[in-house]
């Protein structure tokens, strides 16, 4: 054993030991009490909170991961779930499980992971707890904020909307493969493989996406930046108030759009939607953006098995007016698409424009089962 | 193996029939979406954030500890930490491991156990995560709210002030030994024995103190309920406001008060707010309440250690002017007392008034350390 810094053990030097060293990772006001007390949301806001639990062995491994991107990882992936109910962060809390044995320098890394993840969003660890087990584990409660009327909600989908990817999926999936295989990737070009391998250990969490969201449906927005949506008010999409210049977008029952994230796949999030607003759904293949390089790594059944029920990409599935969608995947930019839209009924369906593949209904059975036997 | 319900497994039933038997314990409005959209604290209160995670093997055993009583233990662990801050709670996040060959009803169980003790305090379960984990592992995230003035911090403690216990102490401890060793309780009488089992399987959060100290704190129930409090405002504990009949409780720097639960020993609590204060303390033995019977159990030694470094008692310690601490105790009743008091230094002294025992020095390294080298 080396006598660096990278041999010192957890058991070395202890909960208090461990404790003061993860301070520096944590606004120091917090440090200290039984419980944080943190900023709460801004006048007429709600509070959003999501959990999220990642298991070494289930969810990462030293032999994929290293514990920098294990942080990361679990940032991102509750940054996601915040973005997907459309909130922007307020703070998180880490619950960590380790044994005496893990090295400190592995608990540290794992702290800098999350915190370089964090910082892109300003968003600070406000507390959590350290415990002794013999499976090392992460998890992370998120806290974030959304005005209740920009809500993003499962089961808000109407029929008619457009269904908006914001950006490519199967890339996650793509990227652990070039980890556990690299040899099967040696063909790619570098930028490939590492935009793949890039896409896989830190995801970003579209928080991006938020503001953008809010700038569409803001009214001033509206008529400033689109004059096409003066026309679609007459339609009933936007409703004219007050005196002429002040517009608000009211397309849909209670103004509420749905939308989730992908990080269980592509095809888990549209099925969920469906199934949570009654409706359901066409989807076409040939609009759905691929990553670039995917089907120069496997075959073409199989980059479609990746890309949709790969999971872990962290990109939000949003459903609303094909106006509005419109003006959203053209500000998102690359990898954003309408691929779908939301239908009568309660199926969801695969289809393909291109003539290439035929219809194929998408379901939960098929996606990612944590605990379906097939897993054990 | 049975038939019965009790043998259908994790693995059986899959995650998503997982999540649909545990929908029952929470609120149907907040189920369905990546994120739990909570009620936001009252105008003028901060948001107050606590996590813990509990282990099997390391927190709990299918030995002494039923699904249900884990469960109840978690809740009540967590809502004394909003009770440690002063904080009334809104609710909390459960994050679930188990492996598949988990049996349902006892996950069940678990959740009940969890509801059984939140229930008390009209607390939901708002959102949550289940996933497979070889260890077994409960993690807990809950949110109160707390007036900011009221807020109650370890690093508040000033020289001079009294110290309070809102209960007596040892009690979970003698109620592990009895369930880990039933033999050596068999000469205790019933009620004895049941009240220490139940200290150590069902803790109450003190979470009723926390309306008390508002009570003894606000102006008006000081001159109402209290007319020796008026007395005490002129020696500047108090201070005559506005028209002589609001009187505002300004008993010291910033108005804050000090406190911690006593989760990890009353030794721990102590020493925690005299370092967290830059005090010093003197404890005294002589008024530290004991659980009835515990000197029946084992020799004084033992229980002195059970008292001062057993832990899981989720009592609270609290530093306030002797004059406030002797309304607290007289309002809380059986088991509250005044201990000792907050002095100069930052040394913590274990004194004796009935002086059979010599005085003893108290540190942290005496207490519960999870990751110390002789804990593994």
């Amino acid at each position: 054993m080396s006598s660096g810094s990278n041999s010192v053990l957890v058991q070395d030097i202890g909960e208090q030991g461990l404790l003061a060293r993860l301070q520096r990772f944590c606004p120091p006001d917090i440090i200290g009490d039984d419980a944080a007390v943190i900023p709460v949301p801004e006048e007429g806001k709600s509070l959003v909170v999501t959990t999220d639990i990642l298991v070494d062995g289930v969810h990462f491994s030293d032999r994929t991961t290293s514990p920098e991107d294990v942080g990361w990882r679990a940032a991102a992936a509750n940054l996601s779930d915040l973005a997907a109910m459309g909130a922007s962060p307020l703070g998180i809390t880490v619950g960590l499980s380790v044994n005496g044995e893990v090295a400190v320098s592995w608990v540290e890394q794992l702290y800098q992971g999350l915190t370089y993840c964090l910082e892109q969003y300003n968003t600070p660890i406000v507390g959590g707890d350290i415990c002794r087990s013999p499976v090392r584990s992460i998890s992370i409660t998120a806290f974030g904020q959304v005005a209740s009327h920009r809500t993003l909600r499962r089961s808000a989908a109407q029929v008619g909307d457009a269904i908006v990817v914001t950006g490519v999926h199967g890339a996650s999936r793509g990227g652990l493969e070039l980890l556990l295989n690299p040899k099967s990737g040696l063909h790619l070009r570098e930028t490939e493989r590492r935009s793949l391998i890039l896409a896989h250990q830190r995801p970003q969490p579209r928080l991006d996406v938020v503001p953008i969201l809010g700038n569409i449906l803001s009214p001033i927005s509206l008529v400033v930046h689109n004059n096409k949506f003066d026309g679609s008010a007459r339609h009933g999409d936007m409703e004219t108030r007050g005196r002429g210049e002040r517009k608000t977008c009211q397309n849909r029952i209670g103004g509420l759009l749905a939308g989730m994230d992908s990080s269980d796949g592509l095809a888990d999030a549209v099925v969920q939607i469906c199934r949570a607003s009654g409706v359901g759904a066409v989807v076409d293949r040939n609009k759905i953006p691929l990553p670039p390089a995917l089907n120069q790594l496997v075959s073409l059944e199989e980059v479609w098995d990746w890309v949709l029920y790969g999971g872990e990409d962290f990109e939000l599935v949003l459903c609303l007016s094909a106006e509005l969608a419109e003006v959203l995947v053209e500000q998102l930019g690359a990898g954003a698409a309408v691929i779908g839209k939301i239908t009568t009924g309660n199926r969801v369906w695969l289809t393909d424009s291109s003539d290439i593949y035929a219809d194929e209904e998408l379901s939960l059975s098929r996606g990612f089962q944590h605990f379906g036997n097939f897993r054990f």
